[in-house]
C-alpha cells in the first residue's frame, strides 16, 4: 500500500488488498462448474472465456474432467497454483458453507456466491452459517443470491449473465438483481464505460461501504454509482463516504425511501430501512449526491466519470434557441449552478458573428440561423475564455446546420481546447429529428467524451449540477 | 355548435368555429409561395403536398403562374373559392400587414404568419400594426415567427418543416420554435400520435387559452400538452383551463419559472413572467398537471392520451423483481397513488403459481423465475380483479422469459381484458438488454397502447400519477 492510503483504517486497507487481488485476479476458480449448457455453473465458465479473461480458469467439479475445453478439478485444493485470487460458488445452497474451508487453503480473499436459497428464500440461518464459517476462515463473501461481479479492465465477467464490453471509469453497485440487469441494459444502450460492477445480492457480508475502499484506491474508477436498499452500519458508511467522496464523487439511489418503498423493501430483503430524513442529512454530510430515479442515477454516474473537475463556479450557457435557453436556465437555478455575468470581451466577440436578434448575455443565444462554422466558433470562444469554468450547450435541429454538423463543430472545438490544455466540464442538450439527432448525440459522446442528452435539457444541466455539488464538497473550486 | 357547448363564453364559441374551419380546412392559401427550393414559401407548399393534404392548395405569388405543379394566383382574392379556410403568410415582415385585408375578402378565420422580423427582431411596432389590422378585419393570427401548425387527422402540415406522420390524440402547443422542434423529434422517436401541434411563435394574438377551446371541442384530442413561457391573461387562462380540464387533462411545462429562467425568457420573448408560486396555485385550482422537464411534458402528455380514465383509487404493482418493486413503490408514494391492500382472493390466485420466495402483497412480486405463461396469468389476474383500478407492471430481463415473450404476454392479457370490456390504466416499466428490450417496449406501445418505459420505473409511475391527479380533479373516481 502506498503512502496515499495513510488515514485509512486497518479494515479498509485489508479490503483494498483483498479486492486488489479479487478484481484483478491472476486466476479464478468456479466451484460448481457444469458441463450442461443452461446451468449457472456452465454459464459462468463460458462468460469467463467469452469475456476474454487472460488468467487461468479452474472449473471445480468432482464429476467432470473437462468443461468447455478447460481441465476440471475435483476440489479447489487440487489446483496447481498455491493461491487463487477469485472464486465463484454456484453449488446448491446447503453445500455452500462446506466449500468455504477449501477456499481458505488457497488463500481466496473474496468469494462470490451466486447460489440462491438463503435469506431471500426464508433460510436466514443458512446464510448466517455461511457468513460465520467464512469469517472463521478469513474469507469475505459477496452475495449470496447475486448475479456476480464485473471488472472489465481485467476482462473479468464473473457472472452467469453475459460479458460486459465497455470498460471505463464508473463503478456501479446494485443491491438487487433486477436493478443490476437494468444497469447493464442502460449501460449497453449508452455505452457506459464501467470500471467495476458488483451485485450485492443478499448482502450477507460485503456491502457498499466495503467496496468504497476499493473504489477509492482503484485508479480506473473516477466516479461511483450505488443502488442502495439498506445500510448495515450507517455510521461506518458515512465515515467512509466522507473520505472517499473527497477524492471521487459518489451518487446514490436510495430505494425504500418512502413509506410504500420501505414496506416493499422489507418484504423483499428483510432489511431495515432508516428514516429518509436521517439518510438525507447523512448523505449531505458525506458529500454524497442523491438521485431519485434509476435513469438519473446512471446518467449522473456516467457523466461524473466523463467530465473533468471544474475549477470555478462560472457557468455559461450557449444556445441555438431562446426557448431552450430558458429551460436550461431554469434547470441551472434548480441545480444550484451559478450563471455568470457574460464577460464584456466575450460578448464583443459573439457580436462579431451572431445576428443582432440573438441574445448577448447568459444564456448566449446564437440563434437557429447559425452555420456549423458559427457553432464551432461559439463553442470555442466559450470554452477558451479564461473566466468561463463550465459550458452548457443547447442545440435544436435547423435546416442550416444538420445535427451531425453541429456535433462535429462541438467535438472539434472541445478537442482543440483540450489540445491546448484547456479541460472544462461541458454538457450538451440536443433536440431534433431522428435518427440524425441520435447519431449526433452518439458522435459527441464517443469522439469528445462530453455528456450529451436527447430532448432532455434538464438532465444535461442536472449532471453538471451533480459535478458541482461534488466539487464544492471536495473543496477544489477557486475561492 | 352542439348543446354540449353550453356554458362556453361567446368568444370561446367564436374560436371553436374558427378553428373548426382552420384545422380542418377545405382549402389552404400560401401567401408568399415560392418556386425556389430552399425558400420558406416553397417548403410550405411542398409540405402541404407531401403531407397528403386532400383539399385545394392555392399558392399566392404575383410573379409566378405555377408552383410545384399547382396553379399560382397573384392574390388570394383571385382564387375561385368564395371562402378560404386556412392561410399561411410567408412574405417579408414589412409586407405582412398589407396582406391581411385581402384575406378578409375570403373570410379567412385564422392566418399563420411564419415570417420573422417582428418583436423578436426589435420591431414590436410592426407586430402591433399586424395585430391591429387583423383585428379590424376579423382575422386571428398565429405567430408571427412560428414554424406553423399541424393537424394530422386532416393531413395538414402547414409549416416549413417536414410533415408529421403519426396522427393521434395529443394536442401540443409550443411557445418556442426550438421547443417545437424538440417536440417533433421526441414525438417521432416515440411515435406519439398527435391531434394538433401549434407553434405560437411571438404569440401576438392567438395564445394557449384560445387554443384550449378548440381542444375542448375537438373529438380527436384526448389530452393536451402545453409549453408555456408566458401567459397574456392569467385569469382568463385559468378560467378556461378549469372548464377544459374537467373534460380533458392538461399538462404544462412552464418555462421561465425560476429567477434565471425568467431573466432568459425576458431576453428571448420580452414577455413578463408571473411569480412561480402564483402560477402553481393557479394551475392547481384549474386541475392542471405540472411538468418540470421537457421529456416529462411529452411523456405525461402522450401517456394521458393513451390511457383510459381510472374508475377508482386502487393501484396494484405486479413486478418480476423485488428491487424494481421497491423503486415502483417509492415512486407511487411520490406521485400520491394509493397502493391498495392486495385482496385475499387475488393473493390466493397468485400463490397457485408463483414460487414461495415471491412476495404476495403490493407489490406482488412474481419473481424473475416466471415463464411467459406465468407473466400473462399474473397480468390477467391483476387487470381482471374487480377491486383493482390500475396496474403497474415491473419487468426485468431474465433468461426464462425473453423481453418479447414478456411483451406478448402483457399485450395478450391487456387485449383479452379489453375484449371483455375491462379497460383499466396500465403502465409498464422494462429493464434489460438492448436491442431486445427496446423492441419489446415498442411492441407493447404499438399493440396494446400501453405506456411503457425503458429503465425508467419512476417515469412509468409518474404518468399514472398524472392521470390520477386529473381524474381526481375531474371527479370521475368512485367515492
Amino acid at each position: 500500500m502506498s503512502s496515499s492510503f495513510e488515514g485509512i483504517p486497518e479494515y479498509g486497507k485489508d479490503l483494498i488488498a483483498r479486492f486488489m487481488r479479487f478484481f484483478r485476479p491472476r486466476n479464478v476458480a468456479v466451484v460448481g462448474a457444469s458441463r450442461e449448457p443452461g446451468k449457472v455453473g456452465y454459464a459462468v465458465v463460458k462468460n469467463l472465456i467469452d469475456g476474454g479473461f487472460k488468467g487461468k480458469i479452474y472449473p471445480i467439479n468432482p464429476r467432470a474432467t473437462e468443461i468447455l475445453g478447460l481441465k476440471c478439478y475435483p476440489s479447489i485444493t487440487e489446483v496447481p497454483d498455491p493461491e487463487v485470487d477469485a472464486a465463484l460458488i454456484s453449488v446448491p445452497a446447503p453445500l455452500v458453507p462446506e466449500v468455504i474451508p477449501s477456499l481458505a487453503e488457497k488463500k481466496v480473499p473474496v468469494a462470490v456466491v451466486v447460489s440462491s436459497g438463503f435469506a431471500e428464500a426464508g433460510n436466514p440461518e443458512l446464510q448466517e452459517k455461511l457468513v460465520s464459517i467464512a469469517r472463521q476462515h478469513g474469507i469475505r463473501i459477496i452475495g449470496p443470491n447475486t448475479y456476480g461481479v464485473y471488472s472489465p479492465w481485467y476482462s473479468l465477467s464473473l457472472s452467469f449473465t453475459i460479458p460486459y464490453e465497455h470498460k471505463g471509469h464508473l463503478a456501479v453497485v446494485c443491491q438487487s438483481g433486477g436493478v443490476g440487469m437494468a444497469a447493464f441494459g442502460y449501460a449497453r444502450w449508452k455505452r457506459i464505460g464501467i470500471s467495476i460492477n458488483v451485485g450485492l445480492g443478499n448482502m450477507s457480508d460485503i456491502d457498499h461501504t466495503d467496496l468504497l475502499w476499493y473504489f477509492y484506491a482503484d485508479e480506473n474508477t473516477k466516479a461511483i454509482a450505488l443502488h442502495m436498499e439498506s445500510i448495515k452500519d450507517g455510521k461506518k458508511f458515512i465515515e467512509t463516504a466522507r473520505i472517499v467522496s473527497k477524492k471521487k464523487p459518489i451518487v446514490i439511489l436510495k430505494a425504500g425511501r418512502t413509506a410504500y418503498g420501505e414496506k416493499a423493501a422489507k418484504s423483499h430483503t428483510a432489511a431495515l430501512a432508516a428514516s429518509d430524513e436521517i439518510i438525507n442529512a447523512a448523505f449531505k454530510k458525506a458529500g454524497v449526491i442523491r438521485a431519485y430515479a434509476l435513469d438519473e442515477l446512471f446518467d449522473i454516474g456516467r457523466s461524473l466519470a466523463m467530465m473533468p473537475p471544474p475549477k470555478g463556479e462560472n457557468v455559461l450557457i450557449v444556445t441555438m434557441a431562446g426557448g431552450l435557453g430558458v429551460l436550461l436556465s431554469d434547470a441551472s437555478y434548480d441545480n444550484n449552478l451559478k450563471l455568470m455575468e457574460a464577460p464584456q470581451d466575450l460578448v464583443d466577440e459573439f457580436k462579431k458573428f451572431v445576428p443582432p436578434f440573438g441574445a448577448f448575455g447568459n444564456p448566449m443565444d446564437i440563434t437557429g440561423s447559425c452555420t456549423p462554422d458559427m457553432v464551432e466558433r461559439a463553442v470555442r470562444l466559450a470554452i477558451m475564455h479564461p473566466k468561463v469554468d463550465a459550458v452548457i450547450i443547447g442545440h435544436w435541429h435547423t435546416i442550416i446546420t444538420s445535427p451531425m454538423e453541429f456535433a462535429k463543430a462541438v467535438v472539434d472545438a472541445v478537442n482543440e481546447a483540450r489540445g491546448k490544455g484547456v479541460e472544462k466540464p461541458v454538457v450538451v442538450s440536443m433536440s431534433g429529428d431522428i435518427p440524425e439527432t441520435l447519431q449526433a448525440v452518439d458522435y459527441i459522446e464517443t469522439k469528445a467524451n462530453v455528456p450529451t442528452f436527447f430532448v432532455q435539457p434538464e438532465r444535461a444541466v442536472r449532471v453538471l449540477g451533480a459535478l458541482y455539488q461534488w466539487a464544492r464538497y471536495a473543496g477544489i473550486l477557486r475561492k
